[in-house]
């Protein structure tokens, strides 16, 4: 039981959404801008970051459906992110995204523990501003979506499997539909 | 300087915003929906609670910035904000108010620190679900509002009364105005 009245077999933040169209809106723009919108960092790029930032925050929910959502972008390699969320140094994911993800990792933290030398070795890496500014964001993001979800104590599915046909319609798909209600998908 | 290349003289979130006008718009329109749209929670006791959230998360932008503006709900009671933030317990504010900020300082830590025991005291003092849930959801958004502005180490002025004008226009005009990129508030 969730710690408010959510309709009951949604799974996660499709609870406390299904209360509250109006900021549900806001939060769905923003997931869409920030995973799938135009931009120079992949979808797959993106999603491994929030999905990282979810597991650091031990949130189940968000952590599995945005592991599945970034596999999916992979062709379903979800190997490479179980490994970014074991240990990102050592995957096989670009040096950029790495340099990427340890400032990810400082914003779970707080804001202030982002460093001079954190961005500078971004840069190193080839990293835009835009693409630092993406990064800080959509980690700070995760930061208001997993307290969201583990907040109101919502339904969180164990089985890593349960989230598969979820994640790819979060990839495909996407965050913004007419009918997000009636389906099964994270934001 | 701020971690990237941002408008001279642009304060606190304003900066970022400046260079990312799609996140910008979903993040003006959650702030809108959250502190200005319809609820039983009044606009001051939402943006007391987002004050709260962001001096515990030591974001002095975001603190003073809509603790201004919670100030200007109350006719100008800057006061009792530093009250609020200093030691809401002892505050004059409702009980009501009261049991929200347990529940948003719990947010602040990690959703997970929520119990079913905050829950409770805040139904007792008359909260219902959609208030826990607004709670919730703003101490969230805080959460990733304060990681925004700090993580990028944005400029923020050091004086409360620089915040005074702003706290103004974001209680009595808003977050979503076309012309916002001119002015001088946060979201």
């Amino acid at each position: 039981m969730a710690h408010i009245q959510v309709p009951e077999g949604a799974p996660g933040i499709l609870g406390p959404m299904a209360t509250s169209p109006e900021s549900t809106k806001a939060l769905r723009e923003l997931a869409e801008v920030l995973l799938r919108g135009p931009n120079t960092l992949t979808s797959a790029e993106r999603e491994t970051i929030a999905a990282y930032v979810s597991s650091q925050n031990d949130c189940r929910f968000c952590q599995l459906s945005h592991s599945a959502a970034a596999a999916e972008h992979l062709g379903g390699n979800y190997e490479l992110i179980n490994r970014v969320k074991q240990d990102y140094a050592t995957a096989e994911i670009s040096d950029k995204l790495k340099s990427l993800l340890a400032i990810a990792g400082k914003v779970q933290k707080g804001g202030k523990h982002v460093t001079s030398e954190d961005i500078a070795q971004a840069r190193e890496q080839g990293a835009t501003d835009k693409e630092i500014h993406d990064a800080v964001l959509i980690a700070a993001a995760f930061c208001m979506f997993n307290r969201y979800v583990d907040g109101l104590d919502t339904w969180q599915p164990t089985d890593p499997n349960d989230y598969r046909e979820m994640g790819q319609t979060m990839a495909h798909v996407g965050y913004v539909r007419p009918d997000w209600e009636k389906r099964g998908e994270a934001a």
